[in-house]
């Protein structure tokens, strides 16, 4: 076990007055004990007790020859691997639960009676894992830092003629190249009127002159994720275009401009909003401002209109504001901030400018 | 909706007596309406009521454009979607949730008190998708003969020297070119050694004279997979690598022998199994003999000693047997069986004869 995160994650229970709970999301199994456990659909469950009775749940297929500090369980495929867990819960108790965790666990124990109500305490290992350790920072920085070059490389590319899914291709070849450990999410590659969907999935589409290209990609490497938007122009932009491009490029400097220890989430995605309404474009900029991020592409905390939650110093998020027009183009502009003691380091480094390809 | 897949899903609802139900899986979403959606975290949910008011609860994010012959119910990242699904439940009756759910929807509709009870219901789901229809049937036929294809050519590469990442890449690449639709899993390429464990994860292991090589591949053709096993040695077997491979392969035969309507899923396991520890290998068969398999790669119903669920013409799964010496080798052979009237087609035509590259 990570001695000081696990300590962190066990002052946050008892301060929440939760004396049990499981993690069964295989990140935060990671982040609490440097071991990636990958068991499909069987069951995997860190079962964390305030007195420190923890225990690890896992199938026989996946053997753990590391030592990680803390009992392991190992059950088989024709063992009722629910019941061993639920024999090990303490009853009379309320137990935390995994968000992720799928139902049928969670029903199996309900059944058993394993505890005496059932609480999403996903929460308290998030909000650990929201606040990057030194450690994490530098790892994230790392990552990002292939992803710039893996951006400057992919722009020389964009204009040979590449369908969308094939440029995707070309992606994953300089990854490897640069030694990054593979993409940290599908990338979205989305060309001229393909881009007014923001989760646009890659076509044999090929690019015309005067598109806009969307360009949101990201790497993992050490096992924590990048992730970049840019949007650039085949050979030429239409005033429109160039419009659109100027107010999303000013909404993301302005929400960037507020990152500070101190101010919400939701002051962000206003920054980005308001500026965007103030253009007239309020209703084509239809998803949220931004998104947590670190051992998995979308950790816990999203930057939106609702999300009160206070930014602290260690805490790394996207802003991505983006106008889409139907039938038209899309222009998304996304950077990674760190929040530091006194504002924010932009993680990604990569031109953001208008770029006429 | 497809309407045939849905009479059968709210045939067995009444069945079970259950009269309402959540389905989440995109798998499932896709079998009965034919539209994939891939919400990632956010909220997706086929809500069903055997009184047909059937409803679609979608992010906005992901618009559908297509009839699906359902009422459509979208909300945005700002709303109360727990609140918005719970409002069209009906209160006083048990819920069925879909299994792989993750437990925050489900405590948070139990926080609302949404109906009288939750039950497991992925059941009644999994049983339609278990017998496929004669459409289902030719796809997985298809995308069968691409990975017999995608097999005779990978075996051509086996001994250039490749590491097991890069015969990874090299089938990626295979699979490509005969326009199948990209992996049903991450491929398991395990030289020698690293064959002893069944879930390997592929490394920079260049093969050995004398290696077992294990190639468990598989592909995707129009949302319906592939899954094969194919073990081979480089260069020479030694006596007791064609013992343990001669073993396997008859284990596998003698379990396809057993497919039949009527027979159990543990009597499948059973012939395999009780013909490996006849030979003195039981110890090291280490996991169930095969899976269900269609829109998933792992669909429900396991061919293992606990199953005791019977066969019925229309079931597709798959039979693998293995042997695994840890330090030595590692022998599997898999074949997908779909199970006929009065016996089973076997879908995969690849050899599997003992064969040394």
């Amino acid at each position: 076990m990570k001695s000081n995160r696990l300590e962190k994650v066990i002052n946050l229970m008892k301060k929440e007055n939760l004396e049990q709970m499981i993690i069964s999301d295989s990140a935060s199994i990671f982040y609490l004990t440097g071991k990636w456990i990958h068991p499909g659909e069987r069951m995997l469950a860190l079962y964390l007790n305030a007195k420190g009775k923890n225990k690890l749940f896992v199938n026989k297929l996946f053997p753990i020859n590391e030592d990680l500090g803390l009992e392991i369980v190992y059950f088989d495929d024709t063992d009722d691997e629910i019941k061993i867990l639920a024999d090990n819960i303490e009853k009379d108790k309320s137990l935390g639960i995994d968000k992720i965790w799928p139902s049928r666990f969670l029903i199996g124990l309900m059944n058993l009676n394993a505890a005496s109500s059932y609480v999403n305490s996903s929460l308290i290992v998030d909000r650990v894992r929201m606040i990057k350790d030194e450690e994490e920072k530098e790892l994230m920085r790392r990552a990002s830092k292939l992803n710039d070059m893996a951006m400057e490389k992919l722009k020389e590319e964009v204009s040979k003629g590449y369908s969308e899914k094939e440029l995707s291709d070309v992606l994953r070849g300089i990854y490897k190249e640069i030694e990054a450990d593979g993409f940290s999410f599908s990338p979205i590659i989305a060309f001229g009127a393909n881009g007014a969907n923001p989760h646009h999935s890659n076509t044999d589409k090929v690019a015309q002159i005067g598109d806009s290209i969307i360009l949101d990609i990201g790497c993992v490497k050490d096992s924590y994720c990048s992730d970049m938007t840019r949007t650039v122009f085949l050979k030429e932009a239409s005033e429109k275009s160039k419009e659109v491009f100027d107010i999303v490029l000013e909404a993301n400097k302005r929400a960037i401009n507020e990152v500070k220890p101190g101010a919400r989430f939701c002051d962000i995605d206003k920054a980005a909003r308001d500026y965007i309404e103030s253009k007239g474009y309020g209703e084509y900029f239809t998803h949220r401002t931004g998104h947590s991020i670190g051992i998995e592409v979308h950790d816990h905390g999203d930057v939106s209109a609702v999300n009160e939650d206070v930014l602290e110093a260690g805490m790394i998020f996207s802003i991505e504001p983006g106008i889409y027009l139907p039938g038209e183009i899309g222009v998304r502009i996304e950077d990674l901030v760190l929040v530091t003691e006194d504002g924010c380091e932009v993680l990604n480094r990569a031109n953001k400018e208008m770029c006429i390809i």
